[in-house]
C-alpha cells in the first residue's frame, strides 16, 4: 500500500475565543500548518474540514468552501465531514484516503469548532444532536447525562472508583498545566475533583471537558511528495467503526464496540499491537471515557482501567503514557477539532518537538476519537519511521 | 487507474412526508438500493452519507451511524459530508474514493434531507446556513434573493429574458409530469410561470424548486466487484471545486467558476468533451441556475443560454437533454439528498430503463450538483461502458 505521511501541524490556541470568529481560527490554524510545513498555499489540492454543528452554534453550515476561500485556497475541492465529536478525526481519513486513492498528493485535513457565542440556545442543548433526537433529545437528557449512566454502569459492574475516576482528570490536567495551547492550563487534585459540583451522578465538573473555541489542521502529502518535507510522521493504520447512536440499543453499556472494531482495523493495517503503541491520545470528553478507552484498546484488560490509572500507567513517564498534553479535560474539546487536535500532538510527540512534555523515545502514537456517547470511533496510527 | 461502478440505486418518493421521519426515508431508500443491486446489507463496506443541515431542520446531527444503524449495516464506518445543496455529491465522491484508495470494495453512498417539519425557525432561514452568515445571512438576505441578483447580473449582460427563464421550468415540469418520484408531477405553461407569486424580482414562485423531504442511495462497487452485478454504470470523471460563499467577493456574477473548475477536471479524468454528452442532470434550484449551468458546463457559449433553452435543446428529444427526469424544480430539491438522487438518475437513463421518461441511446451522462449560491460544486460523469 502507498505511503502517506503528516508534514505539518497548526493549532490555534484553545480557549473562549470572543474576540475571534470561526473563519479566523480556522485561517489561524492552517497558517502556522503552512509555516510549521515550510510550503505555499498554492500546493494544496484539497481540503477537508471536521466540524460538529456550526450551523447550530453560529449559523453557518457549508465551512468548507468557507475555509477554503479565507485561507486563499481557492478553487480547490473542499468538504466537511461530521460524526459529531469525531468530525476531523473523519476528516482526515478521507484526507487520507484522498491520497490513496492518487486523486491528491498533498491535502489539509482541518477541524474547528465555536461553541462559547452560541445564540438562541445552551451549547449542551446543541451538543445533543450528536445523540438520538427521538429517544435521548428529546426527553430532556444530555451528554453528562448519558455519560453518568455509563459510568454507574462501569462502577457497578467492575468497582471502579469514584477516585479513580477523579486520577484521570488529574493525570491530565498534570500534563496539560505544561500545554501553552491549553484552555485550562493548570494542575488540579484528587480532591477537587470530589469536591467540583456534581453535574450529573457520578460526574462531577471536574470530569467533564469544557466547552471551547478552537481549530487545528495538518497537513498530508503521499509518499511522492513527502520527500520534499522534513521530519514526516507517517501513517500506519486508520480504523473506524459505527454504533447505534442511542444507549438503550447498545449490546453493552461497559464497552465502546465502536472503538475496538476500528482499533482492530487500524492494529490491523498497522501490522501492530497494543504493545507496540507508545503513547495515546484519547477521547476524555468524560473522565470515564478514557477509562473505556484505554479498556477497549487493549492496554488492559475489561473492567481493569480504573486500576490501570491508579497506578500511574498512564502517566507521562508511566508504562502507557496517554493524553500526554492535556487530553480534552484540559486542553479543552472544541467538538469538531478535537480529531486533529489529537494527531497534530502525537505528530509533535513522534517529531521529539515537545519541549517539557516530550516522552522521550516516542515512535508509534495512537489517536482515538469518538462521536457522542460512542456511535463512531476512529482511531489513527502514526509512526515516526515506517 | 482503477474502474468504479454504480451497482445499485434506491430513491423514496420526493415530496412533504409528514408521516417518516428522515431514518423512515434513509432506510427505505437504502432498502430500494440494495434490492435494486440484488445484494444483502452485509456486503456494505463503508457508508457515506449527504446532508445538509438536519441539526437545524429537525435537531439531529451524526445522521452517519444513525443511519448505518437504521439499515442494519452496524458496525461499518459512516461519514456525514456537507457543502449545502452539493452534500450527497460529495459523499458520492468521497465513497468513489475509498474505492479507489483499495480500502473498500462496495460502499453506500446516500443522500437524504428533511426539510418540512422544520421548528422555530423557517426552512428558508436555516437555508441561509449554506450562504455567508456574518455578509449575506445576517442582513435578511434569502436565497432567492441571492440568485435574483444572479438573474439581473444575467439578464442584463446577455440579454436572458423572462420568458427563456419560464422555459426552464416548462421543460423540467414536462419531464417531471411523467416521473412518479416527483413532488409536483405536472406540466405546467409559460404564461404560469409569468403569473405565478413573485417571490424577488425577477424570480417568481414557478422558478423555485420546492421544499422537500427525501433520500437518495447509490451503491458503487470496485471493478472487480462489479462483475457480480448486473448492469454496472461506471464513473468516468469527478470534478470538485470551490468558491468564495460571498456573492460580492466573486470575480463574476454571470458564470459560475466552480462549476467550470469542476467541470473541466471531470471531463479531463473522463477524456471527454461537452459533445460526448448525451443527457445531463444540473441543479436547476432557481431556473437561471440551470442557464449557468448549461453555459458553465459548455454546451454552449457564455451568455447563450437563455437562447439555447428558447430554441429546445434541452428537451427530451432535443439536442441536449438537460434535467430529462423532471429536475429540483419538479422532482423536488431535499437539500442533502439532490446530487445522489442526479446520479441515480444517470444510471437509470443510462441503463436504459427509464420508461416514458427514457432518452433513448443515451450513452454518457453528466450530474451537475451544486452547493448554495455556487460556492461548491461537483460534476460527476458516468457512462454504460467505459
Amino acid at each position: 500500500m502507498k505511503r502517506v505521511a503528516v508534514v505539518g501541524i497548526g493549532q490555534t490556541k484553545f480557549s473562549e475565543h470572543w474576540d475571534k470568529s470561526l473563519r479566523d481560527l480556522s485561517t489561524e490554524a492552517g497558517s502556522l500548518a503552512l509555516q510549521d510545513a515550510g510550503i505555499e498555499g498554492k500546493e494544496i489540492q484539497a481540503l477537508f474540514i471536521g466540524n460538529m454543528s456550526a450551523g447550530r452554534f453560529i449559523g453557518q453550515e457549508h465551512l468548507s468552501s468557507l475555509a477554503t476561500d479565507q485561507s486563499g485556497l481557492l478553487p480547490i475541492p473542499a468538504t466537511r465531514c461530521e460524526a459529531a465529536c469525531a468530525s476531523s478525526a473523519l476528516a482526515f481519513r478521507q484526507a487520507y484516503h484522498s491520497i490513496l486513492s492518487g486523486q491528491h498528493d498533498i491535502v489539509v485535513a482541518a477541524g474547528a469548532e465555536k461553541m462559547n457565542d452560541i445564540k438562541g440556545e445552551s451549547a449542551s442543548a446543541a451538543l445533543m444532536g450528536a445523540a438520538d433526537q427521538e429517544w435521548e433529545s428529546a426527553i430532556g437528557l444530555t451528554f453528562v447525562g448519558l455519560y453518568a449512566l455509563l459510568t454507574k454502569s462501569h462502577m457497578k459492574n467492575y468497582g471502579t472508583t469514584r477516585e479513580q475516576l477523579a486520577m484521570v482528570s488529574v493525570n491530565n490536567h498534570r500534563n496539560g498545566a505544561l500545554n501553552e495551547k491549553a484552555q485550562f492550563p493548570a494542575e488540579i487534585t484528587i480532591e477537587q475533583v470530589l469536591k467540583s459540583p456534581m453535574i450529573a451522578d457520578p460526574l462531577r465538573l471536574l470530569d467533564c471537558s469544557p466547552i471551547t473555541d478552537g481549530a487545528a489542521v495538518t497537513i498530508l502529502a503521499s509518499e511522492e511528495a513527502a520527500k520534499n518535507f522534513e521530519r514526516p510522521v507517517w501513517i500506519a493504520g486508520s480504523g473506524q467503526a459505527s454504533d447505534t447512536l442511542a444507549l438503550h440499543d447498545r449490546k453493552s453499556l461497559t464497552e465502546m464496540l465502536a472503538t475496538k472494531v476500528a482499533a482492530k482495523a487500524a492494529y490491523g493495517q498497522a501490522g501492530l499491537r497494543q504493545g507496540d503503541i507508545d503513547i495515546a491520545e484519547v477521547h476524555d470528553c468524560f473522565s470515564i471515557n478514557e477509562i473505556f478507552a484505554i479498556e477497549d484498546l487493549g492496554f488492559c484488560k475489561k473492567g481493569e482501567g480504573g486500576k490501570f490509572v491508579e497506578d500511574g500507567k498512564i502517566a507521562r513517564g508511566g508504562e502507557k503514557p496517554v493524553n500526554t498534553t492535556g487530553g480534552l479535560k484540559s486542553i479543552g474539546h472544541p467538538v469538531g477539532a478535537t480529531g486533529v487536535r489529537q494527531i497534530a500532538d502525537l505528530v509533535k510527540q513522534l517529531r521529539g518537538e515537545y519541549g517539557k512534555l516530550q516522552v522521550n523515545g516516542a515512535r508509534t502514537g495512537l489517536a482515538l476519537n469518538v462521536g457522542g456517547s460512542g456511535a463512531t470511533a476512529a482511531v489513527h496510527i502514526l509512526r515516526s519511521e515506517l
